[in-house]
């Protein structure tokens, strides 16, 4: 996987040094965790890193210059967060994970300039880190569908007072602030009438209830349930409009999507990499493992996969640059390389054969971490249902403009 | 998938006992410990199962009935193993595990009448439990190619001295005795040249090194890497025929992976049947997300895939059960088997969302126990490898005897 | 592949005498037609292959004792169905092709006295063929929806008035009679309310309007497009009760599924045979075709789907013999069969390179045959559903039953 | 799937002409010989459509200017091929079909100035066709295995002697020049040692045996065996340098890889339009077929498959318009794109359902036009042979490169 020689040579220069930033500052505390990662080692070592990351040069490479990011074009994102992503460490080293990464790109899109000033330059140094508060606990709330929005806000005296139950909230222990959708027109069921608030960690009524323990480790402060109980938002915290908070979610989640592909892209290079490492030197049938058929097979079908994922995904990153919603070729990068990962991961395990699943090799930690981005973002199947119904629509309308 | 209506009453019987066992008394105690299993909760926790399962009247259903076993043939353990596997302690709690399960096998194919009373007796009753010490670490050792195997066995006066490092040496911790491949002719690379040989657990020179940390945690004993250094064994406990421990191989191979089968059946439906009871239940999209077509196709795979596996199954035992080699049909059976397995797991994660990755559902867990099989008892490759030669094998003889 | 070993004598022999019969009678005779096969040589071959079938005592092997079939059960069927099914001349020459089969099947369960004589017999002995009249055009129009049944049945003085247009009438051409489902109560969209009506094929008002040219051209009267105009039918030639027309279809969907399966596995077998030959003999890559890793995992995959179809084959013609219902195997057996096979002919064509896509090898001709069977006798996607919906419903009972 | 907006408006009007002159003036055509499509019609309809082509302004856009052609970009060919390929009559139509368009890349890269006036210049034009002998027959010859080349070249007087036998030669028949390759040093097995001739299709001792018969038909010419029986090539015919036959070849190979992808690519859009439209309007199942899950899973995983075929195809021609060797590049999206088809096309025919497999639809049609795809320009077992080779090579390398 060559990268795309289209790359300015800044841009070459910084993934070159990201690399070699992660080999020489991550890889070696992700090591002294692998035998029992949880939270990625919590927010000292996560500031720790962001110190070593800001002297390389190499931190928030997405984050507004103002703030004392790189101002990268999503196109340009995409090599070096793919070389973060080589460690599991490597995101929050580079304060480049989810949610925050998403935050910062949306504050930075819709906050008013006091919200900038209370919290999207605090988030975007590291000072503080933040969660998104969408997803709702079974058997009905908002999960995969977004209609079944049931946490209220209530218009009191001033601004709003929030009742509701969330669950999945990643990054939620420790946040700085919470960004937090709750239904303020319709009920559960309706589309639209959402609205997105801002409150601080401390903020009274906001709870963090526990950790959903889940197969992926590496992301600090976990996926934790969390009530809501009376939890009061003044009007200036309200963020952008009140009722668009969908809206608003799919400024969010378009890119999200995509850095999401680009840090997994990393760990599953990652693994491909350790793999075919494994085959090249190991005895057996009278060669090298890799001298086998199904053994190139595998390497070959790792090679295609990760090769489409980065295809894909530079196509969407160049229609998120031109300003376009890009909602369909974000979603066809998001499921194609969710499921590459793991299949990529899956068979980087088979090339090791019993030391594949063991924790002599990162693979099986790796497939772990990799194998919910099926889920978290959007289901495959959900992100299908909206591939479909959107070429279904462009068929009708070509249909009727031939009369 | 209902039970196969050729089954006699007393072994359906048995199968709703050991159901409704695993029920009540395993699957309480595998809670107790989902947070952290390891080596499935220890020798004492294992007694104190095969006590409740003898007063069950469930315990051992293969051994042999001179040893308090039930003696059932392949076809008829089938469903009661699988019945067994709906506990990941379910296996240990029988005395059904591997290595034991395979061991009881082939030694009561195999054994000496001394060595029947010194090992068969005290593993049948699970007095103690076993080893079988045959896969070699890389670059170059015995691992899904035996013909590498480099421990070696030496003659001197009266018996044996045994040489050699092995690794992913299953239940080695706090085995009773082992069974030793060691090579007594020929060198790495040569094909034969193989014998078994029994020692007990505390003989000089036998090193349990360490545990190989693996993705599947249900193995009481572990998977250990160990050494062998000048290990005597007298010529009574060499198992067979020197020189003949790769056909001995054959002979435990066999079944062993058909009982593999079996029992991992039992995991794969049990995650079928958590996700479709939450689909039952979850709302979403307008209805139960069992109304979706794209669940609907989830499910019916699963369907289809345990059905396929069922079936396959119940050849192999046939064939093993009229005393023949039956190498292509359990090959088949583990190969198909083992994937489907992999391929249910994760379409059952898949159907209950973000739970699904969680430890709020066995399911992320099974996955991790289900995934090694695909490797365990020979890679999918090297028995598709097999059963490709054999295929060629047939169809060159039918095209001399028709030339 | 071998033949399962719990067969009776009798069937094994049959078995082989098929084989030979198709290897010296009807496989030359296919090659005559292979350039240009269309309706399978048309009735004059077929009679001419019929006699000699029933020379070599290999006809009708599923008819009634009674009108000279030797009446194997469906198990016994399997083998020697699928030993016809290695040519694609093969079904016709043994009278056991759709939809015959399935009409001498479901007619010897429901026919009356009369409609014995009348139609059963002729049918059963290969005087005549019949053809069965269910599936309607699009847009709407009963297809894999039988609920959209819109051909009509209305009682007039001493029986039915028929009217309405059919599609893909297997046999339409040349049947010597045809068994009608209309529409006897309820509308368009509701559940139920068919009848069945048996009619000869001369009666006033049967139009075969044209030939659907389908990439399958193995069945002799080819797939038609009829319609149906005031076409009368006495109430002695009602077939069984009045608005039970899908429950006798029903009953003979079913088996007909099987048989299906048991046709194509001849052909998907036959494509195996072909392919492993090939590689067999071609030089390349510094050996055989067949000595490479990627091609044997191609002859493994192959093995492992005509084994599991086998298995579930037996399983569901098992339960079909024990008189039940068998909608979940059948489904299933059917389901995976069909898709097997396209998966076997594919990577057979892949064996075999350019030669594969050429008439010269049978593969590409086979190819097309096997290609309708997954939307044949309802879509994949419709079985799933059928699968799917059992399956939750089972769920549910079980839950209710645990309170 | 919207077109590119990186290209340029000049090119995107030509895709737009493109697509309106295949509807208007290409599609009736195809129409017409759908029944019974032989070498999409001979030399006639081909300067028939290619005089219209020229009318239009849409001929030959990748020919150099100077021969009339458009000397497009190979990145800016790729969706005016495809919009060619959205008929099967539309590459001849254009005059970018198999093998010319290669065959002018290939000349106008290596040609002698003698040789381009007398071979390059009346095949860009389109005044003649030619054909590239490369391919041999089994059990042994060049076939997927170049090395097994054995058509000899001798040195004689002036010139050289060839002789040799050829199959899948296509657009043989007809041919205005053939280029041939034939051994020139070395023994069948040997590594390189080939050279490329050029001759006129008149010469002596060049015999077209016969055509082919295989699934695809839409290739003028047809597919061809051939001999060439002491063909005498003068020493000013030889192309390029003597022995260097491969790498010329590879020069070739890569670009029309890519042309292929381009115009197959088009067949697959147009199944796919065709199945959309159809389950758009189908009623069944309480509603439009379109709206089921499982109809929708087919819709979007069409959608994943040509959006990652045109993704992985723009970089494999920004990497040859770079000038690179895009080896790696073009085998992947080359292997990508053959099996996306056969998929694609699949699944559009299973939405269709009877209509899908019968000729009322171009689907099963298509799907033999694409199958052979997986095979022609190099099996995708070979293509995963090369990309796992340089796979592992660049691991050693980045190995040796650290030490």
């Amino acid at each position: 996987m060559p990268v795309d020689l289209s790359y300015s040579a800044e841009v070459l220069d910084l993934v070159a040094r990201t690399e070699a930033f992660i080999a020489a500052h991550v890889l070696p505390v992700e090591e002294e965790f692998a035998g029992d990662i949880t939270a990625a080692g919590g927010d000292d070592l996560r500031r720790e890193l962001n110190a070593k990351a800001k002297a390389a040069g190499v931190f928030a490479p997405h984050a507004p210059v103002e703030y004392g990011g790189l101002g990268l074009s999503m196109s340009d994102r995409s090599p070096v967060f793919s070389a973060a992503g080589l460690s599991t460490f490597g995101p929050a080293a580079l304060h480049i994970g989810a949610p925050d990464e998403g935050n910062v790109h949306m504050l930075a899109h819709i906050a008013s300039d006091a919200q900038r000033d209370k919290y999207l330059g605090p988030l975007a140094t590291g000072e503080v880190r933040s969660a998104f508060a969408m997803t709702e606990p079974a058997p009905s709330g908002a999960g995969a569908d977004p209609n079944q929005l049931s946490t209220t806000a209530t218009r009191v005296g001033g601004g709003w007072r929030i009742n509701g139950r969330k669950r999945f909230i990643t990054g939620a222990e420790g946040a700085g602030f919470f960004i937090i959708m709750a239904r303020t027109a319709g009920g559960v069921g309706d589309r639209g009438g959402a609205t997105m608030f801002l409150a601080p960690g401390g903020t009274a009524g906001i709870s963090v209830d526990r950790h959903v323990e889940t197969i992926d480790k590496a992301m600090i402060g976990g996926h934790c349930e969390m009530t809501f109980t009376d939890v009061f938002v003044p009007d200036e915290d309200v963020l952008g409009e009140v009722d668009e908070g969908y809206r608003y979610a799919q400024v969010r989640l378009g890119p999200a999507r995509m850095t999401h592909v680009m840090r997994w892209l990393g760990s599953a290079q990652r693994a491909h990499r350790v793999a075919v490492d494994y085959v090249r030197e190991r005895d057996g049938f009278g060669g090298k493992l890799a001298d086998l058929g199904m053994i190139q097979q595998l390497i070959a079908d790792n090679e295609i996969d990760l090769a489409a994922t980065q295809a894909l995904l530079a196509r969407a990153c160049y229609e998120l640059d031109q300003g376009e919603h890009a909602s369909d070729s974000t979603s066809i990068a998001k499921t194609y390389g969710a499921e590459a990962f793991s299949r990529i991961v899956d068979r980087s395990i088979q090339m090791c054969g019993g030391l594949g699943v063991s924790a002599d090799l990162p693979l099986a930690r790796l497939a772990n971490e990799l194998r919910p981005f099926r889920i978290y973002d959007g289901p495959s199947e959900v992100h299908r249902w909206a591939i479909a119904k959107r070429a279904v629509g462009r068929a009708r309308k070509a249909a009727e403009r031939k009369g």
